[in-house]
């Protein structure tokens, strides 16, 4: 038997509607408003063991791309008419779980719509958890304590393996994997040297995050940059982008070098044949790897790397940046930032105010 | 003082010439014989500590091609006007060292000539050591006891570490590295699939070493063929080949594989951009790792390596095949039959039948 507040909050969900975009086509190159549809449901209550959520912020990802794609990946594509898939932060606005209360503030993938619903086997589907306020920001927790930092630990820690005193190389470094990574990196004791795209974002990595450097990849020549400011090789490269970046930190590799490969945004709009890297030879000059990684493979050790980084926050040893758009109806635009180098920090999507 | 035996052999030292091939120009694309020089000198006798060696066979390889470019790699390139670097076999004509006495076989880095002289930093240099004949022949101490063997254990077993029931997948099957990898892999248990060019290849690397299964890539789509054979999907690739071969091992790794960079046989005459591999965000998907190996880097274990491998040849459990050339003067068209995929089973250059 629901009891009184969940029945009045129930009354008031039927009153309510749930905006949502939903992928109409799939894209070819860059995508564009025509690739999505909006439509506009009522809010349905919950049912037994149920609960529904207030989307307040979307996490914007570049791995978005390729879930648009119809290819066989480490994730299931998003099916055409399909809410768009995508993580965020909400509140439990109704609920008939005993897991869950009213008033929680939870985690997981809620896809690019206003209201989720969840029953128990969803809900574990969709990694819904409670979050904890005090230990970040609604934002922070989709960027250093979301899937982006969690991507960032696992990718630099299990892959990377960095010692005190290596060099480590990340490209995005103001981005959302980037600035996790890199100031983890300072924190364990690495000279830590960031790839950004202008010379704000590179002003920001080194004066901001206390990287060693930033090479703006959009000034100049990335292999010299990288030459000047790895003297000694990069121990270990985390790539966020591909192409020809990938292949300048190849070819200044230092004996034994880890490569993380964790993306490679430059490639995932190209329409012609995907950019391999040519100068892979290095990794047998050098006696070095490269790795791929998905952060999903890490979700039960999600909780002690969230106490470790936000330890951090809390000291004031790691900061975050969030670039947030407002507004469910700026979906299609503010993705498409992501792929022109558009947004500064993690991008976020706010889609209500609480 | 240097006893009688050594005084004699030294007067008919002194009557021999030792023929040798030069490194005259760098070459573009695939060497030709303009691009070596023949030289005749005379057999200078050994000084204090040193020792002549008479080179019976040659090792041929791939590695060959990259030493006689001018470019920074895991080894020196070959100076131009230099005798060009080949590792063998040979026997100690004359002696003055403690280490080594006349009439010792030893194999080591001795050059594309008919004589070798080495002072003992030299031999060390060199790698000359003495070998046991009773272990195996002269042409399988350049093939499976020698540095294919090595590359091919150490590649597989500690970068490659297969596991029991595995799907190990090997390019350049019939060639001097592919076919240790292959049986070594076999008899650790793996299922074996080989890559090679040509009917006479793939039915010798099934019907005499075992092979579970092998790929003729001159005969059709090799990315088909890999589904075919490996439903499961591949744990190991050993790559000697790289370009599009590479690319079609990538599209169907197992989660989890590994992929050991030997070579890119391919590439190497290549006279345009090298072709990076396309398909090397499976890394990505399947959680994969690339990982260069070269074989210098396990010299102290490769005793043990051998003694391995020569209990498998004693017992019938390994078999070996080489493709001799005879004749110094052949060694420029011997070697172009490594990029051609002439050669059918490790490549040897005979100089001297005794």
């Amino acid at each position: 038997m629901p009891h009184r507040r969940t029945k009045a909050i129930m009354s008031a969900l039927a009153s309510l509607s749930n905006r949502q975009v939903r992928l109409a086509r799939r894209p070819t190159g860059l995508p564009t408003r025509d690739d999505w549809s909006f439509t506009t449901e009522a809010v349905a209550e919950p049912g037994d063991g149920e609960v529904v959520v207030k989307t307040l912020a979307l996490s914007l990802d570049p791995a978005m791309r390729g879930w648009m794609n119809d290819a066989k990946s480490y994730i299931a594509p998003v099916a055409l008419g399909d809410v768009m898939r995508a993580g965020g932060i909400g509140r439990v606005v109704a609920s008939r779980s005993d897991r869950l209360k009213e008033g929680d503030l939870v985690t997981g993938a809620l896809g690019v719509q206003e209201y989720a619903r969840f029953g128990e086997a969803d809900a574990r589907k969709a990694g819904l958890a409670k979050i904890d306020p005090r230990l970040g920001s609604i934002t922070q927790w989709l960027n250093v304590l979301g899937m982006p930092g969690m991507t960032g630990y696992f990718g630099l820690m299990d892959i990377g393996q960095p010692k005190p005193g290596d060099t480590v190389v990340v490209s995005g470094a103001a981005g959302a994997v980037g600035q996790t990574v890199g100031q983890l990196a300072r924190i364990k004791g690495c000279r830590v040297v960031g790839i950004a795209g202008g010379r704000d974002k590179c002003d920001w990595v080194v004066g901001e995050l206390g990287f060693d450097a930033c090479i703006d990849y959009k000034a100049g020549d990335v292999k010299a940059a990288l030459k000047e400011h790895c003297p000694k090789g990069i121990d270990v490269y985390f790539d966020n982008v591909g192409g020809e970046i990938l292949d300048a930190a190849l070819a200044r590799l230092a004996r034994g070098a880890r490569i993380v490969i964790c993306g490679a945004i430059s490639q995932y709009n190209n329409m012609q044949a995907m950019q391999g890297p040519k100068n892979y030879m290095s990794l047998l000059v050098n006696r070095a790897r490269m790795e791929g990684m998905v952060v999903f493979d890490y979700v039960d050790r999600f909780p002690a790397a969230i106490a470790e980084l936000a330890g951090y926050l809390k000291d004031r040893r790691m900061k975050s940046k969030e670039d947030v758009v407002e507004g469910i109806e700026n979906f299609p635009e503010a993705l498409t930032k992501l792929f022109t180098g558009g947004n500064f920090g993690k991008l976020v999507l706010q889609v209500s105010a609480g």
